[in-house]
Order: C-alpha cells, then structure tokens, then sequence
C-alpha cells in the first residue's frame, strides 16, 4: 500500500506572497501529517498568520499530539497572540500508521471532499476558522485507509474561483466527473485519475474560472492510497517552487 | 526559474524505520530548505536522534535563523541533551530567494556533489557531525542560484553502499556518467537529467550493491535550477510514502 500526496499552490494576482501556508510533516509514530493554513486577507500579514498557524500545529504533531488537540492548541494561540481580531482557516490531513487510519481536521468552512467505495462524500459540517473565538473546536473524522481512497481538500481560492465573473467552480461535480470518465471505470476496474492529476485539475480549473488571474491564494491537496508494493520501500518526494 | 528538489529515501533492511530524518520547509523569507540528518546506529534510537536535530532546525529556519547558527544551535542542543554521548550527522540545502543563493550546510563527512557550468565540485572540506564535542560548527557554502545548477546530497548510505559485499559506490562518477551521457549534451545544449532522475539513480544504484537489502538507511536529494517559466506561478509538491 503507498500513500501519494500531490500539492498545487499558487498565490493571488499582483500579491507580494500566498497568504496559505502549507508544510507536509512526518509523525513521529509513523506516516505522515498535511497542515494547510488560509490567513485573513492576502499577501504578507495573510501569511504571517497561516505560517504561525501551520508552525505551531507542526510543532505539536511532531511531539505526539494527536491532531485534533494541536488545532485546538493553534486556535488558542491565534486568539490569544492576535486578541481575537484574526482569523485562519484550518486543515489537517494525516495518514496515521500508528492507527492505519486517515484523520480529517477541519477549521475551515469549505468542505473535504471523499471518494471511496465508488461514492464521493463531503465533509462539510460546519466548522470555524481558529482565531476568533475562545474554545473553538475543529471538526474531526477518521476512517480507515482503504485501496482506492482519495480524499481533496482546498483554500477557499477553489470554492471563490470564477466569483468575480460570475461564474461558480463546482469541485464536486468536477473530481465527481474525473472519476466516472476515468479510463477503465466502465470496464469496472480500479483506475482512478492520480493524485497529482487530481490536484492539478482542480487548480487549472480555478485558474480558468479566474481569467488565469486568481482573485485569492489557492491551494489544493489530494491524497490517495494505492495498492502499489515494492521492495525495499522507498519514500520519494518531488518538489518544485517556482522563483 | 524554478527550483526542483527530489528526494528518495530507504531504510536498512530488516529494521523498524529509517534511522535518516529529512524535512522540507518553507523559509520565512522566501525559499526551502532541505533538512537531513542521520543519527547514530540505526532503528528507532537513530530516529528519535535524526528527528530531534532536524526538528530544532526546521523550528529556528522558520524564525528566520540562519542556516550555519540553526545547524550549530542543533549540535549545542544534542550535547546537552545526550551529554556528548550521541552524534549525528547533519545537512542543510536550502535555495534562498531572499539572498537568491544557494547554501549548503554540512555536518557531515559526506561530500556534497555540484554540478555547474559543465563541471563536477566535491564540497568535501572536513567536517564533524553535531553533538559530540562542544563548539561544532558547520562547512557553510554559498553560490548564487544559476539556472543549469544541480546539487546533490546523501547520507552515508550510499557512501558505504556495497561494502559488505567488497563492492565501492562511486557518486560522483556516476553522476558525472549521468551528466555526460544526457541527450543534448553532445549538441552542446543544456539538457541535464532531471533531479528526479539523479535521485532515483543514486539510490538505485545503492540498492543494486547492497543487493536490494541496503546494509543502512539512504537518503538521497537532488536539488536543480532549470529555467521553466510559467504564468501564474505554481509551486508543486508530490510525496510517495509506502506503507
């Protein structure tokens, strides 16, 4: 089994920086921890605050903290270092070896989206952005990791996109449709599009809806778990930063 | 211009988890980092060594520390914390877009591999792993970021990969092979094997002497510079983990 993670990120037209951070962190117990943060507004403050965010919640799943108390921590500190006045969207996606499970946590009213068992769901209850309140909570699921399990989640740059043109980007209907015209799906086989074809479809769609000019920071993570064997294991990334 | 890191990563065989920790981090004024450290022996107590070093790193880079202080802080830290009694061996890569260098840190015996306006540099200056003696200070070098550039950083498992079996990995022939005999070359064009070629190469060939049972944990990174541009700027990330 081989969990592959595919990134996408680009910042708002004519901003200095993305106000998103995003860091892909080892647990110390075995897999791996996605944190995406949105801070308020654009540009440096916007990223001055995720940064804050995505570091404190680094910090604390490397000591062990499970996931959910780490965005409980960030919140607080949000609050209490910004007195209340800023906000961030929250996001964590872990692959937990330890539990062999897939950990949700959202601090983010946009949705995490699901496709497993031939059924796309979305995580959508609602949830609030860390920072502004005492005691906020984050919305956490946990589900076995599973074959064939993809699961996409975004900044609010996927669900604004096209906004200033009148125009709505639909990330459902989108991964809905890559799924069911993927190559093999009608002969009843399991070939999902990649991780990485997921991730970029989704950006290249918002990008479109933009006018290739995006009106928010926007960043897309997809997850998916492969069936994939090789020995020895090896552990690969590729990472590439435009400049 | 953009930056491309490539990372590939094995464990030694029949152990619990690699003994090598290696982080990619945002920097705080623009760039990555790339940090790697191997600890002492192998298993879970190498782990919790490679882990604690690459940690306190990854925490000062994001404060905006600079490389050479973060890597000696790490050995100041490790002393204290084991009482001299444990090493490790440390790199930091980082491209940074605020100076638009490139800096290479090393406590580490193993050479640091650059290839450049057609020719191979060993950065090979002696250097002392962090955590056994008081005052380490790293090998720091610093290079503008030019496109073409290509840098190349392992731990000891590829140094010593075959030698159970009286068999000597050569680095640095191999890459050199892998540079000359890219298609392009020969034309005088600027067609250099991707790092994500480099990477799996090395390790490839690593796992090849060892008899596909690596006698130790490897890591190997690849960092270039190529001259893609692209309108928005997007900045990508893939992770393959193995379960």
């Amino acid at each position: 089994m081989e969990v592959q993670i595919a990134v996408a990120k680009v910042k708002k037209y004519a901003t200095s920086e993305s106000g998103d951070s995003l860091e892909v962190v080892e647990r110390p117990n075995g897999g791996l921890s996605v944190v995406l943060a949105d801070g308020q507004s654009s540009g440096r403050g916007a990223k001055r605050v995720s940064n804050m965010v995505v570091r404190k919640v680094i910090a604390l799943l490397a000591e062990g903290v499970r996931d959910g108390a780490a965005a409980r921590a960030a919140s607080d500190y949000l609050f209490t270092e910004r007195q209340g006045k800023v906000q961030a969207t929250l996001n964590i996606l872990s692959a937990d070896m330890q539990t062999r499970t897939l950990v949700v946590t959202r601090n983010n009213p946009a949705p995490v989206l699901i496709y497993t068992d031939g059924h796309l769901l979305s995580l959508d209850e609602d949830s609030t952005p860390v920072g502004i309140y005492r005691g906020t909570r984050p919305v956490v699921t946990e589900m076995p990791l599973k074959v064939g399990m993809t699961v996409v989640m975004f900044t609010d740059g996927i669900v604004h996109a096209g906004a200033r043109y009148g125009r709505k980007m639909d990330a459902q209907a989108l991964l809905q449709s890559l799924f069911t015209e993927a190559p093999g799906h009608a002969e009843g086989e399991s070939a999902p599009p990649s991780a990485e074809v997921i991730a970029e479809t989704l950006l290249q769609q918002a990008l479109r809806l933009d006018e290739n000019r995006p009106t928010d920071d926007i960043s897309v993570v997809a997850l998916q778990v492969i069936a994939r064997d090789e020995e020895p294991r090896i552990r690969r990334m590729l990472v590439r930063l435009p400049l």
